[in-house]
């Protein structure tokens, strides 16, 4: 993976509230945002899960942005009207930015409580402060707005969206990912895999090995699906970023026929089914 | 949360893994580990999902060491025989230990392959290796063992598992949470839910408010499942430590009842739900 990560500008996820630390709920934003970015062809280097603690959230926010330079945070969850919704707050800290009300999250909020007959109460309006300069998300499920926050100094843009899975789908897709992809790296991604057994994992590693050493810009992964000694079944997962979607799926299956052929070279017996 | 973050030991959970941080497969045991330790009754700060990258793990870890003094941390994935499992080169780094020979892990080790007629390969081999000092957790379903190291001078055990959720469950129940509870905060947790409905979350919040400002060491949090102006459904989340089920139980039952009566107070109409 060297480097693809000289090449790659790199992503980091933040998936905010107790309810996912605490494991009430499964984490399939991470899995959603991973999955997403990767495919846009970001370098996702981790997703750091965090209670609804202001401190806590910019500690982490601030570590990320000075020592990783990621040119894309994107955070989730905590943008709603309680208490304890309050990643905002912890995105200005973690900026030294202000929070200001944001015209467009205004009108936007305004409008939704007075169609539904309902007073635009303090913790109603919390949900149009936005971060100084940041730009309004609409939100065309829920309440909430998103934030579009660049910060030309330090080359990141960090997006925040609300936790509630279909306001952050749609808010991703219709929105978020289109201005995402223009900047992008415009890198192609391809993955493959094979599934072989009657090999344990630890007879397919020396084989792995030699071929990270030879395509040093080729993600290799093997993935136990059986029982190592008793009925191995392992999945080869296989990816590449290039220039063209033919030229990444010319690499990764060059590398799936190179480790047939090293496993068959060295006498190992395996089936090897799609 | 403030009151109780000082009186109830931290913890962190890693999940290691580029199949986790992109977006592969969905992080079932950062919901397992988040649930299992908050039920022990630690204050689980956080889960951190990394890509296969020594550096990038050490640094993380010994970051959350030094600066959260967590009292466990469970990291999971990176112990199998594949060049990219190397989560306890992590932890020896973020340690400043040796990865050595374990008496235990070699013995366990070999037995599994010796039986499945398998020699003890170089990438075999490897599983054996924990960091100094550590003691090797039996893998009751597959190869690698886990590590339980302490850390006397931090006063953490850093508690490192598999990646395969099966593995993982079965070390985790026979044998961690045994040990784990010997040493947990004794405090007992109790929960509950409301469901109301009709009832906006931003008319909820000022209520929810209130009800913190009162009760600073009882968690709650509004969890909306419907739609915010059209069709409001609103969970509310009650839950505290003490030190008795029974007082638990009874301290949650008040606030439960304090929401019900401060809803009615301010004349909001609502249903609620068992």
């Amino acid at each position: 993976m060297a480097q693809i990560k000289e090449v790659i500008p790199n992503a980091f996820v933040f998936t905010l509230g107790n309810e996912v630390v605490h494991g009430r709920i499964v984490n399939t934003n991470a899995s959603y945002l991973g999955r997403r970015l990767s495919i846009l062809g970001f370098n996702v280097l981790g997703n750091i899960s965090l209670i609804d603690d202001i401190k806590l959230i910019s500690y982490f926010l601030n570590l990320v942005i000075k020592k990783f330079k990621p040119v894309v945070i994107v955070t989730t969850g905590g943008l709603g009207p309680t208490y304890d919704d309050r990643t905002l707050e912890a995105v200005a800290l973690a900026t030294g930015k202000k929070l200001v009300i944001n015209q467009d999250a205004l009108k936007s909020v305004k409008e939704k409580y007075e169609y539904a007959g309902l007073e635009l109460s303090e913790d109603r309006l919390k949900m149009a402060y936005l971060p100084e300069g940041a730009i309004a998300i609409p939100n065309y499920v829920g309440t909430a707005p998103g934030s579009w926050l660049e910060l030309p100094n330090e080359k990141s843009i960090i997006i925040s969206l609300p936790g509630v899975p279909k306001e952050l789908t749609e808010m991703w897709e219709k929105w978020v990912e289109p201005r995402l992809s223009t900047i992008s790296p415009k890198k192609f991604m391809y993955e493959t895999k094979i599934r072989i057994e009657g090999v344990p994992e630890s007879t397919l590693a020396p084989v792995l090995k030699e071929i990270v050493r030879t395509y040093s810009d080729v993600y290799v992964k093997s993935h136990p699906k059986g029982h190592e000694t008793r009925k191995p079944i392992i999945e080869i997962y296989i990816m590449t970023y290039a220039e063209s979607k033919e030229k990444a799926k010319e690499i990764v299956d060059e590398v799936k026929e190179k480790i047939l052929d090293l496993l068959m070279n060295k006498g190992i017996k395996f089936n090897a089914v799609k």
